[in-house]
């Protein structure tokens, strides 16, 4: 990481603080993105136990391939990525499941699966074969979870409590596929900003009515500081999550105002928005929760950075707000 | 009404349907705001018992002072509307109190107080006298219910459980204060996606946990289709809330996407987006309640609309979504 400077445009340098030291360029200046502050503490090194959980989730460094995405992982000390599907579409699953394996990273989720709340019977039944092969693509490339992502309202319909029975329906479809395959289905509960347009299932609360239909080696639930921070009583839900061995993901990104015009893209880096993570975090750990922890940022203003300095960033915020709070 | 027309821009005249008929200007011809359909039932005029209860407020018609707000609700055939502070302190308490009695117009709502979360002694004390001042404002028009708006997170607090405590707190200091006046304290929870900086209670089961503290003629809810279709089980809370003669008003807007970039300004004309009226008002209606219906609409293409084909394109939505279903 010789290469690390702030972004074009991203610095202030009106202030009158110039980060470069009088005495030439300092070679361990680094810069937040996308806010181009100073780096408030030492990026952790490969090696540093404090990466032992932190996992790469694959649409934090969007503009990476999956090639990028697993060398950008393993250069950054973490051992652990949350893959897409598209990508790993791009390159064919016995590729990506190569790539993987020469790699040593472990992949903490699969995303995404899900999308399952139409109410056509030729469409459910395509939804459920793709999530088939959801289940298929996690277990061959070892990871234990994969994330459902509900849906939204089906074009034109505006029948929210029907949509909603309908995906419960869909993961009881899955869960024993899921079991067979040694895949926990993760529902993914999603702030109401989307519960229209892409994910029905709205809080943590609602999301464990319906994996606790199921075992826990079946279906559990995703936890997300996004999605979920504001839901009151989350701290209980999450408790209650952890006390039926529940939460399957734990990933974080902040909330931060005003909201991008793409709401779509409006998740940004930790600390740089409203979410406590010292305390939510201390919930996750106090329920039990020992797996993997994924950063997940849609922004396009991260999506523009380099890679590299994502994953210096999110690896230098996880040791401050995150890994201290576990 | 003799003026209605397409609104300039909104109306599209590529498709080659003319909805002027070849005959000339048809004097009947109605389109809808913002969306520039046309209208696809009569316009309610004065004098339509469906009208009784509908109150336009004032931000729908934010480009009308109150004096134009007044004559255009008078004007439509409605016999409320909701004011906000702003423009009554344009013209000075005792002159909006002589105009609405002139008018003959019933003050659904004031609003709007609350903005209390803050912790700092003196900004306490302050908003606490605001919203004596707000109290004594909604006394002298009349108006049943004064709405709060919690307010969202302090500058720099990420205390998002400490917020909503001290909202509880600021509400508990104004209850007795309230029922002094004869007016019903109304707590509005509000759309997750303004918990940061706009209202800290998110859901109707929160703002009923606040709300249950006290006697049901100190305070009372608010219930905004905008802000809480999306919720688990709102039925429930929604015959909760009415057991309880919780419900001070009922309020009605669209969500609509994709969201318009600035998220403040993204409530829809009913009709417009995914909400369910017919049956959201189905179960505010079993619920017993038998007040005035707001249409509270923020939106930039409505504010930019006359405000008389506002007036108008609410009343037939009103007409055909709501009034049925009460």
């Amino acid at each position: 990481m010789t290469d690390v400077r702030p972004p074009v445009g991203l610095v202030d340098s009106g202030k009158g603080s110039n980060p470069i030291p009088a005495g030439g360029v300092a070679p361990e200046a680094e810069f937040d993105v996308p806010s181009g502050l100073p780096a408030g503490t030492p990026t952790p090194r490969a090696g540093d136990a404090r990466l032992a959980r932190l996992s790469l989730n694959q649409r934090t460094t969007a503009n990476w391939n999956l090639r990028e995405a697993i060398d950008g992982t393993v250069a950054a000390g973490l051992s652990s990525i949350g893959l897409w599907r598209e990508p790993i579409a791009e390159v064919g699953l016995a590729t990506a499941v190569g790539w993987i394996e020469a790699s040593g990273l472990r992949v903490s989720t699969i995303c995404r699966g899900g999308f399952f709340t139409t109410a056509d019977p030729v469409e459910r039944r395509n939804a459920h074969d793709e999530n088939l092969r959801a289940l298929d693509e996690a277990a061959a490339l070892g990871a234990p979870t994969l994330v459902l992502v509900p849906g939204g309202l089906p074009e034109g319909s505006k029948d929210l409590v029907g949509a909603r029975s309908r995906a419960a329906e869909a993961v009881a479809a899955l869960a024993l596929e899921a079991k067979a395959r040694g895949v926990v289905l993760g529902i993914e509960p999603m702030n109401p900003i989307f519960a229209a347009d892409r994910g029905v299932v709205s809080t943590l609360a609602q999301a464990l009515d319906i994996a606790e239909q199921f075992a826990a080696d079946e279906v559990g639930v995703v936890v997300d500081t996004f999605h979920l921070w504001w839901e009151p009583g989350v701290e209980q839900q999450i408790a209650r999550a952890g006390a039926g061995e529940r939460i399957v993901s734990y990933q974080v990104c902040d909330w931060i105002t005003p909201l991008p015009a793409d709401t779509l893209l409006s998740r940004g880096m930790m600390g740089d928005g409203h979410i406590d993570f010292p305390a939510f975090t201390r919930a996750v750990a106090t329920a039990g929760y020992t797996g993997d922890i994924e950063v997940e940022i849609f922004n396009a203003e991260v999506w523009a950075a380099p890679g590299a300095e994502v994953l210096a960033t999110l690896a230098r915020r996880y040791a401050t707000l995150v890994h201290p709070h576990l």
